[in-house]
């Protein structure tokens, strides 16, 4: 998917909240639990109700990993009913990976090519050489971790280097990366107000915004300092919908979730004009 | 298997070398494609050929990840027959993994649990809250990437940071972490000098060297600059001898190659002594 089209789409759904499918087997609706693929039945469900008031999905990869070889055929069954059923939505592989070049292009095939993801989330440590292999597939995007919305996010990414906090010195060399016009960032609500100096550095990227929710992040704040004319944001939210019913009626109380999510971005798309 | 089960071993096959099994069905001899899993049937042969030489195994994640359900199948089964076959073998999913709290404690589950790895590679970008549910698990070990291998390591992880390389912010920071005590760390065999500066740090802590063979790494700088007293290195190489030979008789001369760094690093043992 282009970014343009993703564009499209926030225009017309009037919303730019990506779904979080960050499925626990402790936290769903019990009745599920009997079925051959919970998983796959919980996340179907959420998707079938939500996908009118989002713009995208974001499994986390490591919720499928917990469950072996399971939890990996229903990462695949979703992605699978998400690419054929709703072919307009943006899918986000939520997998942090990075490692080096011959290595990173295996992880960029595993969800490129192998799963068919739209985007996947990248670690920065590595460096150019772990990052370019991903952002080759030029008709998919590489989201770069920036600046985290975790407690930890204070121990590295915000210490100056060479006179800029690192997370802006990993977005200033990440624009000489190969192909970095693919790039997408994210970077936590819990610290909306970094925004504005993000902005400066990539005011036209888009950034991937999780914390808002569960996490405490606002989501006006991250409108104020974050959208751009093109919006440029997509913002996560997995727990405050996916789980705010545990019970038969999971599925109508998360839709009503990201229809308020939804409204919210409306009233915010409309400030912005 | 606790840190001074894995000193004995190495003093008792005079060698701390790991294998690096990145198992690529391009690479592997043509046989073996005509198998039902021919990853599998590679790792079992280089496994039997060579675990008299060496002392851990380290399948690299995204290679099995590459081929799907498949691929995690072949991790599981070759997890599986080290576990069984070879327990007094130290096993590592080089997996770089890394998130917030409540999703670093599943990639642990995964990896821990699930699939019964001795340790996991972990990357430090999100810091202490992504670290620390690795280091819950006290009976298993947590290896920190530190300071890489590739050309990439030098975008940031050489950088400074409040008036130290942000590698060794890294190492300093990690010793802050609970059970930090059960951290290992990765440092490049291509930075070998690199290496006295983190013994200043790190002096009794084990780590993990790729980077010796194919990338360019000399075992010898290695062990000058990094050996303790109670060895604290385990020297991985992958290509140059799991592809050594790609006809039939792969896995003797797998073994010749592992038997030949097994004899270097004996010498050097003796050297230490």
């Amino acid at each position: 998917m282009t970014t343009e089209e993703l564009v499209q789409q926030i225009r017309k759904k009037q919303s730019f909240l990506c779904v979080g499918l960050d499925t626990d087997l402790t936290k769903i609706p019990k009745h599920l639990l009997e079925g051959e693929d919970p998983i796959f039945a919980f996340n179907k469900a959420i998707i079938d109700s939500t996908h009118s008031y989002c713009v995208a999905y974001k499994p986390n990869t490591a919720f499928y990993e917990a469950y072996g070889i399971k939890g990996w055929l229903a990462l695949e069954k979703t992605i699978d009913y998400l690419n054929s059923k709703y072919p307009e939505i943006f899918t986000i592989a939520d997998a942090k990976r990075g490692d080096i070049g011959n290595t990173s292009k295996r992880y960029a095939e595993a969800f490129f090519e192998d799963l068919g993801f739209d985007s996947v989330t990248i670690a920065p440590y590595m460096g150019k050489d772990s990052v370019e292999p991903f952002l080759e597939f030029t008709d998919k995007h590489t989201i770069l971790l920036v600046l985290t919305s975790n407690a930890g996010a204070y121990d590295f990414q915000t210490k100056m280097v060479e006179g800029k906090e690192l997370y802006k010195q990993v977005l200033v060399t990440s624009k000489t990366y190969k192909n970095s016009e693919n790039l997408m960032y994210v970077v936590g609500a819990t610290k909306a107000t970094y925004l504005e100096g993000i902005r400066k550095i990539v005011p036209d990227s888009f950034l991937l915004v999780p914390g808002v929710g569960a996490q405490g992040g606002s989501l006006e704040e991250v409108c104020k300092y974050g959208m751009t004319a093109n919006i440029g944001l997509l913002v996560n939210s997995s727990r405050g919908i996916i789980y705010a019913s545990a019970i038969d009626d999971f599925a109508e109380v998360a839709a009503e979730k990201a229809k308020e999510l939804q409204q919210q971005m409306a009233q915010e798309l409309k400030k912005f004009r």
